[in-house]
């Protein structure tokens, strides 16, 4: 694209293109760093230099005092089209929902907004292309609280074709809040996998200096070719850029509304790393690519409820909840429990046909209900435990469960048996809130 | 109590009585230690010994080999009454509420139960005696899955009549299921503590080998008696027994169904810690006790709901929860969102004089509204930022708001502002999950 008028005047003064070393000051600071070209999401009179490592700033022009040309366009982020397919690297499909990991803050609002195509995602990463070559689409371009089970079923579809016609993997960068849910709807859904399905987020948008989009792009690229078979999650380890974490898609939850190290696996340990230097390590956890063909199993009853316990919850809200549906995950407190007064509606819904799964709020720790009454009672209500799942993960997959049975008895034993790593049978101390 | 005719027949064998120093050989296993009275708590035909760790271990009488007395009679452990108050020691308050801590295992059904006097508690634990005198009551006998909002009213008032007559402390043991929501209400609804209000469970009851019991209460007697003047939770601190954590009661969560240091502070650093040496360490924002009188404010408006957001939430639902509602406290995605087609029916709730309060369900980092579209349309919905509270915390500040007042602005004015150290301004790289 062309730069905005504004943009424009100011590099021709400076004599700047694209590509270009440049040093800008601004607001008493000094960035050295490549020009980047304009995109859809550089926002407006907004110029993009690419910092040393690997971060893109966006400044205002209004707050620009200088544009300096330190050395004229000696980098290879200066292609204006994705290159084409190289012998030698594998060729790995991207997959745009949207999401801060392909958003732009308006310098107008300080707003943050999604970007458009997915071609503009990878070519702000230019590094990507070192790893592998790239095919991109946009699928959608949604912030991901607005993403519904119909799309988790559609992303599956077209994760599949994409491996089906020669995708070494698939990347998928999506909005981080409810990305957790859906690698866990793809885990399920996806058997055979011959290339990683990648999901990938970030917290800060790449127009801002402590972005993580491109280095969790990246990161995402390298695990994207690497020998694995499974749906995962790549986002930072922590909060400096030392690695990449590689989260089992039904292990992985956000736990933090803004830290770039926000997800973590819960009741399991992380499937890998990333490394600075680009190597990719996976524990021998990790399944490798299978043979194929990628099998697509996407049935979904969608009349399944999450809800949480709390005191003072009134059993009609409970029964207002459970009102039209097919099954219900409940996360209870502690090993998996509910007030006494909630258990008869709950014996209510199983007898007429509800699924009712207990998980626990704490969501750390397994639920286990021969412990105590309370569990006990719930039990014999025909309560199903929900092991050590996530209530998210126990949610995504009584919806998948149910739209293959509602025979109690095949309900309650496909909750309980390992479909795609999200139930751990032993697990060990160093496996909490990391 | 006297012990059971299995119990008293193995003991007149081995010529044993309470108080002795005891080696009891079960399972291949040789258990020394002193030989604790029976309890209604003990179980049936359960032997009770306490373990030189502190830790109460009963032993199944059917499993016993042989009970061989090492010496006679030494142990302070056997007193059969509390003793009086000692000139010196501070009268601490025992407010038994329930819980594990105050349970014990069935050995025919393995099932836990709850226990049922308070003097039974405090006299498992003597060592207590060595750090003040106590005064103990039951309030209820309930696992905490069952206590009401109502019973936080009642408990709010136990507490200021107990420190208006004379208690240095007050200890209230409780189920660990919901501990962080009585500690939240409790801060909210006590003002001019003279004293440390300590709630303290327990992960594993006290006739497990790893029970807890023994030594957090242990640890709460210590804190009680400290220059605190705030309401706290005081629980492990990690899996071995080297500290006791102290947690602000508005801070912390039960993260973990089964661990022994489930419990965390979120978005904040404890307050302290007990030392193995039994050193009370508190850090200068914990509150000194105040020159009282202890303030009750108890008000409470019951018509307020906790709900999570999730993908596929119907419309419908939300509309059902909010149902004759005077406020939500919604746990919504990332910065605090949700789909946007639940924003509609969030503004008209809003409209009616409903309030609405976000909070997110990563449980860490804060709400922050103004970053993308959907934060901002649910701001211009009328929605209350719930800053860094957890949903829980917020949902019992939100009762506890709306009993004094429904008007919108002041409802939001007291939601942002700090009562009793719910929010904190500046959430620092370290307050992370620990």
């Amino acid at each position: 694209m062309e730069y905005p008028p504004r943009v424009r005047a100011l590099l021709d003064r400076a004599k700047a293109d694209q590509g270009d070393a440049v040093a800008v000051r601004a607001k008493s600071e000094r960035y050295e760093g490549i020009l980047m070209p304009h995109t859809s999401f550089s926002g407006e009179d907004v110029l993009t230099v690419k910092l040393p490592n690997g971060y893109n700033i966006g400044i205002a022009v209004g707050d620009i005092e200088s544009v300096e040309v330190t050395a004229k366009h000696t980098s290879s982020a200066v292609q204006r089209h994705l290159p084409s397919a190289t012998g030698g690297k594998p060729t790995v499909a991207v997959l745009g929902t949207g999401g801060t990991i392909a958003s732009y803050v308006d310098y107008r609002t300080g707003a943050v907004h999604p970007a458009v195509t997915a071609e503009e995602l990878v070519f702000s990463v230019p590094e990507l292309l070192d790893v592998c070559n790239v095919r991109a689409r946009v699928i959608y371009s949604i912030f991901s609280e607005n993403l519904k089970p119909e799309n988790w079923q559609h992303l599956a579809l077209e994760v599949a074709k994409e491996l089906s016609t020669g995708a070494a993997g698939v990347i998928i960068p999506h909005g981080t809040d409810t990305l957790h849910f859906t690698t866990a709807a793809l885990s399920f859904m996806l058997r055979d996998l011959t290339g990683p399905v990648v999901v990938v987020g970030a917290q800060r948008s790449s127009d801002r200096p402590s972005s993580d989009a491109a280095s969790n792009l990246l990161s995402a690229a390298r695990v994207s070719v690497a020998n694995l078979g499974e749906v995962v999650a790549v986002m930072h380890g922590e909060t400096s850029d030392t690695f990449g974490q590689i989260h089992r898609g039904t292990k992985v939850r956000k736990m933090h509304s803004s830290r770039r190290d926000a997800f973590r696996s819960l009741n399991a340990t992380p499937l890998g790393r990333v490394h600075s230097d680009g190597t990719v390590e996976l524990t021998d956890r990790a399944l490798p690519r299978a043979r194929g063909p990628t099998k697509v199993d996407d049935a979904l009853d969608l009349k399944v409820a999450l809800a949480s316990f709390y005191p003072g919850q009134p059993p009609t809200q409970l029964e207002a909840i459970l009102e039209g549906q097919h099954g219900i995950v409940i996360a209870g407190t502690g090993l998996g429990h509910v007030a006494h007064d909630l258990i008869p509606i709950l014996h209510r819904a199983t007898r007429d046909g509800i699924a009712v799964v207990m998980t626990t709020q704490t969501l750390q720790g397994r639920v286990s209900m021969r412990v105590y009454d309370t569990g006990r009672d719930l039990l014999k209500a025909g309560v199903i435990e929900g092991q050590d799942m996530t209530p998210e993960t126990a949610y995504v997959k009584l919806m998948w469960v149910l739209g293959h049975t509602r025979e109690h008895a095949e309900v309650a034993r496909a909750m309980a048996t390992n479909v795609a790593g999200e139930i751990n049978p032993k697990i060990g101390l160093d496996e909490f809130a990391e």
